[in-house]
């Protein structure tokens, strides 16, 4: 006989959701995954593509439900109001807004406000992540979590004093698709690869000039022009200069930490990013961002009473 | 009786040509302009299109051509090689390429290249802009010349010492209709003015970061979120930040140089650089743009013997 589950989590973003089936300790008892996320679920109703994904994971009709991601946006199923930065990651759990007229206890976990006039920024989702990632309770930690829109947050003593968005998936994409580099990259280039010596020498040259990517977007069309380079290879140099960037414009936002940068990431992008912060000198641990969100899930349900402490 | 023209002029770019009678002047007798850029003319036949445009504006059969613009290019009529930085300008107009096969004396101006291994660069047009702009002979003169790819220079005692490109104008089509900022700016944001404050304050924030944009793009959007700010707002935050950013970056590599910063535009972009330059503490004189290219082709037909010497 299969054990239990304590409680359903999702991750509930725009275009995908993913569900668990937990037990206490956050052991993955069953998973889904669906391409309803928010976009989708407007259209269908949220209360309906939810019960159809428990259903086929066979959770018993009075099970709690924990979510977190854009489902908590104005635009989701229920508005869960950003908490203001500098807050307590348990408070931010704590937050957690209740969604009515359904049998089961669900909850969705709010995003974070940084309501600074001259550094305004909003996260959903990745605050779920960094609960998750088992950042020691004192010190002062600095998290990266790269993706679409990179998030950077600086914790102090188990609390967000600040964090930043870097969009520099969304700049890739963009860039790629849409900019004269489009004729140096291709149309379909492929992966770029972290031992690459192009995207190791475009992310050393980022490095070296403090976040300014700008000036040297064109010189990677140049290099077609001048040096010969290749479609795949400008593929790894427009992804080194813009993830060294990256990395440089934190850095000098933020300072060195003196504890090892926790890279809340997974697969390709996780390996990109080590190798960038290698070149860039700042330790690093990796944390698997699938993990962190369900442990962030957990903890959410946990300091919200839907599950018991953990054992 | 009209005066006599001593050549015809043409700026020759992808998408479009502007094409002047002059007098051995340099005044303006007759002008066209037309949508038969490169593109067209790859199609049409270049001998053709430049034909129909001289024959409407009354050239006679025998009055030489001077052009520049990406007609000289390796896709366009013939290929007035990169002549590669540094070089006095003198020996640049000098390098103009002939096309062969015409009872016409018809030359193309050549681009510059920047064979530098970790700042390659090239430019074709804008060098006949410099050449047109009235720099001194002797100093050392930065120059701007904003536009999709916007061009800083660093001349010395005549000669080009090197340049750099920032995608200034491009990054903000980019951005404003295929990132998530499309949300913040609206399907048409209006004309960005001058003395907005939001276009001000972003200007502000970028001139202080040293030209590293990435970091507070996602900011427009959180501000949208947080702080109410409008659609028409948003494109002068946009603006700002990415005119600011180029300056900054600029004045990073090239530092200020003694002489006023000549800026090379028209209309409403020399106003917006012209305010971002203020903001910047960078003194400037603005030349019209195509005033300094018509100047640059008068002086390369001069150069190359087409017309006779300054009266």
């Amino acid at each position: 006989m299969s054990p239990a589950p304590a409680v359903a989590a999702l991750d509930w973003g725009t275009t995908r959701l993913r569900a668990w089936l937990l037990d206490g300790a956050g052991k993955v008892l069953a998973e889904r995954r669906g391409d309803d996320g928010l976009i989708t679920a407007r259209e269908k109703g949220f209360a309906k593509v939810l019960e159809g994904h428990l259903a086929a994971l066979g959770a018993p009709q009075t099970l709690p439900v924990i979510i977190c991601g854009m489902a908590g946006s104005r635009q989701g199923w229920i508005e869960a109001p950003y908490v203001t930065v500098p807050a307590p990651i348990g408070a931010i759990l704590r937050g957690a807004a209740r969604v009515e007229g359904s049998s089961r206890d669900i909850r969705i976990v709010p995003g974070l406000a940084q309501r600074l006039a001259d550094a305004p920024d909003v996260m959903r989702g990745e605050e779920t992540q960094l609960a998750g990632a088992g950042l020691p309770a004192k010190g002062r930690h600095l998290v990266c979590m790269p993706g679409t829109h990179s998030k950077w947050v600086a914790v102090g003593d188990g609390a967000v004093e600040g964090f930043g968005t870097w969009p520099t998936g969304e700049l890739y994409s963009v860039l790629s698709a849409h900019s004269i580099l489009k004729h140096s990259l291709g149309e379909h280039p492929a992966p770029v690869a972290a031992d690459s010596p192009f995207f190791a020498q475009w992310c050393q040259r980022a490095l070296g000039e403090g976040g300014d990517i700008t000036s040297k977007l064109f010189a990677i069309r140049a290099a077609g022009l001048l040096q010969h380079l290749q479609a795949d290879d400008a593929a790894a140099c427009l992804s080194g200069l813009l993830i060294g960037g990256e990395i440089a414009s934190a850095r000098r936002r933020y300072g060195a930490s003196e504890a090892p940068v926790a890279l809340i990431a997974s697969g390709a992008l996780a390996t990109l990013y080590g190798a960038a912060l290698d070149l860039a000198g700042l330790a690093f641990r990796t944390v698997d961002a699938d993990e962190a969100v369900r442990a962030g899930l957990v903890e959410a349900a946990r300091e919200n009473g839907m599950i018991g402490d953990a054992q």
